[in-house]
């Protein structure tokens, strides 16, 4: 037996945000620190859901560029329980990864994945997606789970609805969000461990708006945009991201939460986000699609048989400099998880070097120019063709 | 496109190899030389089935400690098909390892995987287990498959047959083995590629001596024991290996094919075998089966749900310096693949590290030792439980 003596007992640095250039519209290159280390931002936070990122090790992340990574409250708390975590000696040490992690507050996956889930003022009330178990997560419970874990980042409990939603229902969605906010805050025990708001309102600007000033008063450490991409028309999603980011501080990080093409990423950071979470380049690696300098690259089809050549030339990534698409297509076709892993470094290796870019190009004062070259580049496939 | 120089064209060494320790009942230390380095021997082989080793990369290979890796011609002769890993540069450079490349010649795969294998003295026709697609394997095509793979050592076709099987029909077996052999022999065109006989016979002991003693005059780089551990009671299987190694000259490899608990790679060592290869440390892993200084674990009971110790506290891999009992459980009740890399690191790491130390036992002089301290520590588990 180990005696493990909690972090907030010597470490009472709270998380320290700067932004250090500004693009005109308003793209931010920040500086974010935590007790595990400083973010340049905009960043890209992979997802490692179980407390890994699906077949990575945190060598590897490290390696692909990551400064933090986002662990999912739900799972956690459900397997291993947040609890044996605590024990093991948090999070960090427990999955190997000493950088700074975010972790959500576990009210969307309880929404979209455990069965029965019941909401009421108090809290939600879920079956787990496991074994079917009943579980009540309060805003303070969620907060408790996050220190447990040993989180960098935490996030209040929200609630989250998809499109449509009248805007009446949405009007207590917030207000409900708004009350859980404040519990949490209430409920914190460790200074260092950053909390942020969570902004609500779906496509109704004066709600967005008003949840987001009704936030600023509570003074949260950041601020995130959430319950978006959810349904809704594309520009009413930049709509509303628009709208929360003009009433949000601006000497505090801003999350847009769970959107993550190339594009969204490229828009996001045009419209003010600093920090950005999304399982797409991790699942789509798993099915074999990978983001390149000159566009999608699916390689399982056909036509990468015989290639030679790594999946972006331009990219210099553990995987492109010792794989071909040939053998990449090779372990894809063979269902080999190597090629799911080497698939995975790839994609989150572009990811980071993409936002970075952004970022330089922002303290350069040309990031509308990288913009106007970069965007949409994703859209339409680079190869077409049969898989055998 | 790439032009690929075959490498016969500039390198001729062929394969050297030496002993340079003995233990008094034949136990060898040797030095095993090939275009793509040296191996000590005696030496482990993790199967590299379709061209890698499951789970991991050749970087990963080599910190644990692994000197030549095995992979299989049938597979890579079905999908993605030789000739186009010759196109790509040939195997070693397809799958992003340097060192060197054992390749069984597919006969054993084609009688256990295929369907409607018919042996004939021409060869081997048989169906893929992939796509039903009809093929006819010959010796001549059986080298020229691993000529096309560049491999640096091949192995000759053989007939392999289970037990119990007549004397006489294993007769016709060693018969063919041999005239295949000799066919093998005449096939291959590259001088740097070493080819090995595999000696044939069962557990008639007549048969294996006279199969060896046939072989040793063709005068092959090396020699296989082939045809082993296919159901035969334990005690015969040893005595074959006894009556081969006593008829195979001494100054040249000995491997013994696809038996590979730690304990056979002991006692093999012990009746003067060099090379080994199975899949067991590998798909051990990959059912939650760890091999260690001190037993065999299970990491998915329950008793390592709150265990912060290392699988191996002995053990210096990648694996046992950075994770936790608990989180390989975790991963592995996750079904994460991480956890299946991470144990198939730490069990090839510990076969390569058990094969080393046998090894020095017989360069110190204290192999017998080492064999009884050692032998039968991984028959019982070291942990017993329920998964939950």
């Amino acid at each position: 037996m180990r005696i493990v003596i909690p972090l907030q007992f010597w470490e009472i640095k709270p998380m320290q945000f700067s932004v250090i250039a500004k693009s005109t519209k308003g793209a931010r290159a920040g500086l974010l620190d935590t007790d595990h280390g400083s973010i340049e931002t905009p960043a890209f936070m992979p997802v490692g859901t179980h407390g890994v990122v699906k077949t990575v090790t945190p060598d590897e992340l490290k390696e692909a560029g990551v400064q933090i990574v986002l662990s999912n409250t739900y799972h956690l708390y459900l397997r291993p329980g947040s609890g044996l975590v605590r024990k093991m000696g948090g999070l960090h040490r427990f999955m190997g990864w000493d950088g700074p992690i975010l972790t959500d507050s576990g009210g969307f996956q309880i929404v979209s994945l455990s069965e029965l889930a019941r909401v009421s003022d108090e809290g939600v009330e879920f079956q787990s997606h496991l074994d079917g178990s009943r579980h009540f997560l309060t805003p303070e419970l969620a907060v408790k789970i996050q220190e447990e874990l040993g989180a960098d980042i935490a996030m209040c409990l929200d609630e989250v609805v998809g499109f449509p939603t009248e805007k009446k229902e949405m009007q207590n969605v917030v207000e409900r969000t708004l009350a859980w906010a404040q519990r949490c805050a209430r409920a914190r025990t460790k200074k260092n461990m950053a909390l942020f708001g969570i902004v609500q309102g779906g496509v109704f600007d004066d709600l967005r708006a008003s949840c987001a000033a009704s936030l600023v008063e509570m003074d949260f450490d950041g601020y995130a945009v959430g319950g978006l991409a959810l349904g809704e028309p594309r520009d009413l999603t930049w709509q509303s991201v628009k709208i929360a980011a003009r009433a949000l501080p601006r000497d505090k990080p801003r999350y847009l939460m769970g959107m993550g093409t190339p594009d969204d990423l490229l828009t996001g950071i045009d419209n003010g986000m600093d920090l950005f979470d999304c399982v797409i380049p991790t699942r789509n690696a798993r099915n074999g699609t990978l983001f390149t300098s000159r566009g999608r690259v699916s390689i399982k089809i056909a036509a990468h048989r015989e290639d030679p050549a790594p999946v972006d030339p331009e990219c210099g990534c553990y995987t492109c400099r010792n794989f071909s698409r040939a053998y990449l297509r090779h372990l894809f076709v063979s269902g080999e998880m190597l090629g799911f892993r080497l698939n995975t470094i790839h994609n989150i290796s572009y990811y980071t070097q993409l936002v970075s870019e952004a970022r330089q190009t922002i303290v350069d004062g040309n990031f509308e120019d990288f913009l106007q070259a970069t965007r949409g580049r994703w859209n339409d496939p680079l190869d077409d063709g049969p898989e055998d």
